[in-house]
């Protein structure tokens, strides 16, 4: 915990407070496959400059800091909220990937892929490290990929839209990590370029005043693809970025949540049932629109409850599943601890050899959803 | 204060305490139309044996207690709860009516109408002495009558289902006012009869096992109604009475809750959301049935908000509008501080003159709604 004191500038006593608030945690399992980190702590809140899912390392040779990925406000309406936000100048729409918040960094000699909560993920790790050139990490020691991790095998959020069967990256910040300094977005294509880095589309770069219109038209095409939405940005990345989403999307995340109704926030819930109408507002719908609307969000709410308890009535778990391709099974091994740390309730199928590399279906349980619905099957009052 | 120590049988400090932490409050407005109250408190939230709503009165002639009207609860799945509930015998269903819950009881020589939380409204007492005959409480003076005040012309939950221009109220319990214990139904049918009061309609008395079916296809036409469900009780009321509401009334208590979305809790949503996944799964709808269910719950859910966000576009304020009509204009005055005290934000229209009666527009002005909705139109993100 020294380190820990010393990085965020801290009296030992803070710093043990931080930890009994939980605001402090420690978020390294110790395994040669993280061969660079000896420790490791991470933010559960935010706290002071620091975002939550910043982690605090102890290296071979020193300590280190790498930032959470700070959280990107959301415009309800895009006229006025774009040009109150941006001013004046150009703005830059980039398409909002679907998968998991993902920062790529390196320690030693070795590339670490942190999610969003500040975990390690070997799962992540091992991708990024086939994918990832390292040489970027030489290059630059000091920057970090913020990325999104998107695919069908993906332990998260996996989604097939994107055409891509297994994990792959899509940078769509650059960013200094002890700081959260963003590099420009030129400054950004250059180096992914350079690097042969993917990055999230970059689908347009407007003036601000006629942002909301080209917003508008974007989002509803990504929609009808299933795709989810937009994050606009300052050019020079001197403002913080804020995003908006297709209705496909905020009715997908609202089968989910209701699929696993008793795990999710109320909040998570009802920000998306916002969202719909201040939308459907907006674009100044018609009569048919607002009805396949009005369809969808149903659909999406109820549907998937249904599906919920009628598995329970069958005797079942509610479950998430999905499918992961180890190149290893030491880090499948390694994954599973890591998932407990996490405190998810996990099962994982016997991993199946295809091609040298290992195929395993994590089933996430949701216990309760699980026993919420099982208690209303048997009886028991609301 | 010294006699609600008294009649709750407290020590004076305990019952300062009671008022600091807000659970008790004063809640009598004095004026010549409650002439046989000195003062009153309230209970707002369940204390001991005592439900939230409880009225503690100090009369001219001494205390007195009206025990709150106790919680009931909700069955998810009819089957098996009703059976799990009341094990074995008859239960008795009744219409569950849709309008806001009411005790009428005496204090002296007048009648008085308590809602819920335990206020004196003037509305309703104004109503209720026209209504309920006095005998009533000059034979019975420890009863009080439950009832579910119903109606177009309703300070609260404004209906026009029932046929309804005024307001009336219709008994669904009589209980003993100090003790909340429940006559048996069959008595109080008789008192309904010999004092020719109003009773919320019975719709069958069934065995308990055969009872989920019965109710199933009670509630399936009462929702084709628009009316709100049932009330599943033991014949002699020795057993807490169960409620099951038709998805109708489910998604009219969501259009309302969604229309002024800032004032609802999201629990209130929640739960009526929930409800409609275990009603269509244990009514084994069809793919038909359960496509209009989806419809019905989007519509019920997006349409007023987006109703409520164009009349803030206009320059409007998100209010709800109920139209009332008073004997006397002195009732309306007293009845514009009770809602004050209520903690409602509320506009009158001027009183017009109809057949001797007052007819008055009562505008509840939703600003937490209003407020957000401004915010997000005028560009503040999320």
């Amino acid at each position: 915990m020294k380190f820990v004191a010393e990085v965020l500038k801290l009296s030992k006593s803070a710093t043990l407070r931080l930890e009994e608030r939980r605001v402090l945690r420690q978020a390294l399992i110790k395994h040669p496959f993280f061969p660079d980190l000896v420790d490791a702590y991470k933010l559960d809140k935010k706290f002071g400059e620091y975002e939550e899912g910043t982690l605090i390392v102890k290296t071979k040779n020193g300590y280190d800091l790498v930032r959470g990925y700070p959280k990107i406000r959301r415009a309800l309406t895009l006229y006025p909220t774009i040009i109150k936000h941006f001013k004046e100048g150009n703005v830059v729409i980039e398409e909002k990937m679907n998968g998991y918040n993902v920062r790529v960094v390196h320690f030693g000699e070795n590339i670490y892929a942190i999610t969003r909560r500040g975990y390690i993920c070997p799962y992540t790790t091992e991708k990024a490290r086939n994918l990832i050139p390292f040489e970027f990490f030489k290059d630059n020691p000091d920057l970090m990929l913020c990325c999104e991790a998107v695919g069908e095998e993906s332990p998260f959020v996996s989604k097939s839209v994107y055409g891509i069967k297994n994990l792959d990256f899509f940078v769509f910040d650059i960013r200094r990590r002890r700081t959260n300094e963003a590099l420009s977005i030129k400054i950004k294509e250059k180096i992914a370029e350079e690097y042969s880095l993917n990055l999230s589309p970059i689908l347009g770069v407007v003036d601000v005043k006629k942002a909301h219109e080209e917003v508008k038209s974007i989002v509803k095409e990504l929609g009808k693809q299933e795709r989810e939405g937009v994050v606009i940005k300052d050019e020079k990345m001197k403002k913080s970025p804020i995003k908006y989403t297709a209705s496909q999307s905020n009715c997908s995340d609202l089968s989910y949540a209701f699929r696993f109704f008793n795990e999710y926030g109320k909040d998570f819930m009802f920000s998306r049932i916002v969202r719909e109408a201040f939308q459907s507002f907006e674009f100044n719908e018609s009569n048919d629109e607002l009805n396949e609307r009005c369809k969808r969000l149903g659909d999406a709410i109820l549907k998937p409850m249904i599906e919920s308890i009628r598995e329970v009535s069958n005797g079942k778990k509610v479950v998430e599943r999905n499918r992961l391709r180890f190149d290893s099974l030491e880090v499948f091994e390694l994954f599973k601890k890591h998932v407990k740390k996490m405190g998810i309730e996990a099962e994982f199928s016997t991993p199946i050899e295809k091609n040298g590399k290992f195929v395993v279906y994590f089933d996430r349980i949701m216990m309760s959803t699980t026993d919420k619905i099982a208690a209303h099957l048997n009886g028991v009052l609301w």
